[in-house]
């Protein structure tokens, strides 16, 4: 999406041909910095240090770190060596090890020789199938946004509510809940966003409010208490979040908070939508609540919060008294039953076991 | 209730018998500073620039400015202008005028000679009224908070979920909120506390989070987002708020959020309670949703937060882009239908028009 005006992604193949360009994420929202990675080592800091966040992104940034490492070593031992240290940056990110087994299975029977080649290739690949899959949500989303749209007098906006960064910032571009919102709003349509600034981490204020500023969007952002009072009101046509996983029966495990707008969606009769790339469904999960252990994080996420001072200083300040203990569960689980729909890359499915395996037959089916 | 191990109010006579002192609230929760008022441009300084806060407080800081006022000069032109001047603190701030017409309706009709030591009587009687009516709350929800305690095992306590700050500190001691768990902590009744952070304010984390701590009631502190999800798990046995302003019916007016809280606590079939003196209910109105208008707030509030930094100066931080727009309703209404009771210095009552005339007759009659 745009940048001061200037369409990119978030990762790309600098002029050079050879090494790889990102976008330092870890300074939003006060400076916009690129950094090129020349390096397997440089490729798996990016991943560590968190300047590339997102599933999707991470899984392209592994990628292009197993091409640099091949261009400089095309040994087996090098591919494995390569492949593990990867991994072991954030090991619990099952789209990076997804990543990291396609390119090692394109890559392992080639003679060294042709390796680093089409490690660049299946690289590239990767990245493009991203953009293509969450495309195809956009469009599929797009669709609803219309419908709306048409429903609206002349001059009122659809007001579209989100829930952290389900943004392209965390994919490879287009996001996943923010692709319809840029395919209407690229449309001409007039489409406004509740940002919720989704504490504790702020990933509302400080990526998606940025990313929506950027291209143009309008946009408002808001406290994670307001939404209720605006869907009250007559202020949000429809809620639209991403999601880190969803069960085979629909249930939606998203970061903390996105229950509660869920329940406020259905007491006011508003639909209540999720974004998500098929690869998210976990076809073998049936109860989302009992099933999906949800990660206790940092208090300190909680008691400290990062933000910029009068000075322009980037400073972590402290919010709470320093004795008072702190509860930090990080997702919660949205039950199916306050779903409207799901929308993936092959269109929107009912939040169902029958509507997700009538769409998804081939995952359904080995998942039994 | 306890600071430091200390039993004191917000709001005490000095030992010279005459001046006032109060706590700084501004400062919270890092500092912990009282202040010696010693004229009635004191007091309405106290009051404009925050040092106290919640309306029984700022109700009873007004009345011993009155008394400051008139310990220097008793005449009637004096009794006006400072009444004047200290209702001009904070205009729209109903209990301060409240305050101010009840003493100015004991002061007027007295010769001058005696208004200054019967001003000083007066402002204590009213803070001796608050502090009855807020324990009256107390013995009332903590009836509520032994109930919930019986059916726990040996060792387990009742978790008690609270928005915002309905704590001591907003009003001359106990609290309404707070007032049935201070009870049930002295008690010795195992009682827990989640303490939401209440954003854009942070209202929980500097005021109630501090509160309970130097009470020494078990809290943790959470942001907004998680009740939901706590409330899922089993882990709130309860939700006990309080209100800016309740209609005849029920519906409760009270910081942005608070719906939302109501709506997990309905989903999870746990009961909801509002903590008020029966002062704040407008027997006028029928439809909390339609006839309290909602006052939308500056938008620093979201984009700005107050901490302690790492060097110990307390500093604001952005947390914003700089072009994000921003949109902050400070309060937001509960309907009725939401409210499993409504805990008053008389009784609880049902969040309805019959039970709430029931319990305060003369108030319903005068209404109609």
């Amino acid at each position: 999406m745009k940048v001061n005006g200037k369409s990119m992604r978030t990762i790309w193949l600098s002029d050079d041909g050879w090494s790889v360009e990102i976008i330092d994420q870890t300074i939003f929202p006060f400076c916009f910095e690129t950094v090129r990675l020349q390096t397997m080592e440089d490729c798996a800091r990016a991943i560590s240090d968190m300047l590339v966040r997102g599933a999707p992104l991470i899984g392209a940034t592994a990628a292009y770190g197993l091409a640099l490492a091949m261009r400089k070593n095309d040994t087996d031992a090098a591919l494995v060596d390569a492949s593990e240290t990867l991994h072991a940056t954030r090991p619990t990110a099952i789209n990076l090890k997804w990543a990291l087994d396609r390119m090692r299975a394109v890559l392992a029977p080639l003679p060294s020789i042709s390796r680093a080649k089409t490690a660049y290739a299946e690289a590239a690949r990767l990245c493009d199938q991203d953009v293509a899959v969450n495309s195809a949500i956009g469009d599929h989303g797009l669709a609803l946004i219309k419908a709306i749209a048409k429903t609206k007098a002349i001059g009122e906006p659809v007001n579209i509510l989100t829930h952290c960064n389900a943004g392209w910032l965390a994919t490879v571009d287009w996001g996943t809940a923010t692709a319809p919102i840029y395919k209407a709003h690229d449309l001409g349509l007039n489409v406004h966003v509740w940002v919720d600034e989704t504490r504790p981490r702020n990933q509302g204020n400080s990526l998606t409010a940025w990313e929506l500023g950027q291209h143009g969007v309008p946009h408002h952002v808001i406290v994670d208490n307001a939404g209720g009072h605006l869907m009250q009101h007559g202020l949000v046509d429809m809620v639209l979040t991403g999601t880190d996983r969803t069960t085979a029966n629909g249930d939606v495990c998203n970061k903390i908070g996105t229950y509660l707008k869920a329940l406020a969606a259905r007491d006011n009769d508003i639909p209540f939508f999720v974004a998500l790339p098929s690869s998210t469904i976990d076809f073998t999960l049936l109860d989302g609540l009992r099933q999906i252990p949800i990660e206790e994080r940092d208090g300190k996420e909680v008691s400290h919060v990062l933000g910029r001072a009068e000075d322009g200083s980037v400073r972590t300040v402290q919010l709470t008294p320093d004795d008072s203990p702190l509860a930090n569960p990080a997702f919660d689980v949205t039950p199916a039953r306050l779903v409207t729909g799901l929308i993936t890359e092959r269109g929107i499915a009912k939040a169902d076991k029958q509507a997700l395996a009538a769409l998804f037959p081939e995952r359904a089916v080995q998942a039994v």
